[in-house]
């Protein structure tokens, strides 16, 4: 495992606490100095997420960190996620090829959270764990989104400015992504990757599902506990 | 003065409360049933402009509004707008060509937000009245950051939805923006636009300059009071 040196260019992660952008701060900290970005959005298992935000960012021993809110989302609804009357676990619509589960746009949001950052902090990079080859089919995972993204950027900052969103994950399987992480020594018993649960991961919604999918095809142990598999 | 009918297409229209969103919404209106969208986000003026925004809507009869706050905006900071430490009135910094009151890239939240509300409650477009010719040099006020957004919408949401960012200001000039309220009857007496006061407009700030020239030069009367012009 490398160490950050005090002259390595500042990067922002956005660590939800998930597998993913676990994964990513790892990769993230080989060339870059931290500085880690967290948003609650009304999900269902926000605190469960800053529990492991927090976890995550004392392990790696990063104090530049920002807590933010994004309240709106929720009020704003349509998705399973943030809504306690939707079914979470087997959530998609059968008119529509994305999952109830997609927040709408809501990639923009933490990505805009974090530019406005990466501006005032001096960050050259802004890292995100976006998945598209293996993940749910969501229109803000994907490659297109990002360069798109990238192109907002260079015409909405600063001239003077420079920042790059980079998706290092963005291209890999869930096998890859548990890989990496193993490879990495990424602190993975401290992430949470549960749609539904606070407690012990239910092992049964799309996203416990996909993780515990990648496990076996590493043919590795997840580090957390499950309630059913 | 044209009235909406149940059959248009819903818009959302991002309403500051300042002359430029309120003349954005008088435009709208015509061809557009309304949703009103505000956003908080720490700025000095915040409780004024909210004040503002809830007259033009009742003004207009419009039912549904959001009215959201960014909060995080004014943690992460970097701007006159947000940090009472610093000079809103001749807010430029030597070494740059961007006012010290931009927001970092204040209006990709703004533009976030209306989208996943647009997306929710199936608007078809989003109006924001950002003026690129007449106005400080933002650089997210500018006519290729929201074709850059517009390219960013189109990948980013579901396959389904389709949105456009509309920007009817964007090459006016104040003098114009003045003379096209003043033809819609917008009602500009319910705007405010000064940077730093929340009583009586301060007539010194770039946003009270930029206002008080446009009216000057449309040879009309600003119905709103000033401490100093």
């Amino acid at each position: 495992m490398s160490s950050p040196s005090p002259g390595d260019p500042l990067a922002i992660v956005l660590l939800s606490g998930g597998m993913d952008s676990c994964v990513t701060a790892a990769l993230a900290r080989r060339t870059c100095t931290l500085a880690l970005l967290h948003v609650s959005y009304g999900q269902r298992t926000e605190e469960r997420e800053l529990h492991s935000f927090r976890e995550i960012a004392r392990h790696y021993g990063v104090e530049r960190r920002l807590e933010a809110r994004l309240d709106h989302l929720k009020v704003i609804g349509g998705s399973a996620l943030t809504d306690a009357s939707r079914d979470a676990v087997s959530a998609r619509r059968p008119d529509s090829s994305i999952p109830d589960t997609y927040v709408p746009f809501r990639n923009t949001h933490l990505l805009a959270m974090a530019v406005s950052w990466a501006e005032v902090i001096g960050a050259r990079s802004v890292y995100i764990g976006a998945v598209q080859e293996d993940s749910s089919g969501y229109p803000d995972c994907r490659e297109e989104y990002y360069e798109a993204f990238n192109c907002l950027l260079r015409v909405g900052t600063r001239p003077e400015t420079r920042i790059d969103v980079v998706t290092p994950l963005i291209h890999m399987s869930k096998e890859q992504i548990v890989r990496e992480g193993l490879r990495l020594d990424a602190p993975l018993h401290l992430t949470w990757s549960c749609y539904t649960e606070q407690e012990i991961a239910c092992g049964r919604c799309e996203s416990c599902r996909l993780r515990l999918n990648g496990f076996r095809a590493a043919r590795a142990a997840d580090p957390i506990p499950y309630r059913a598999t």
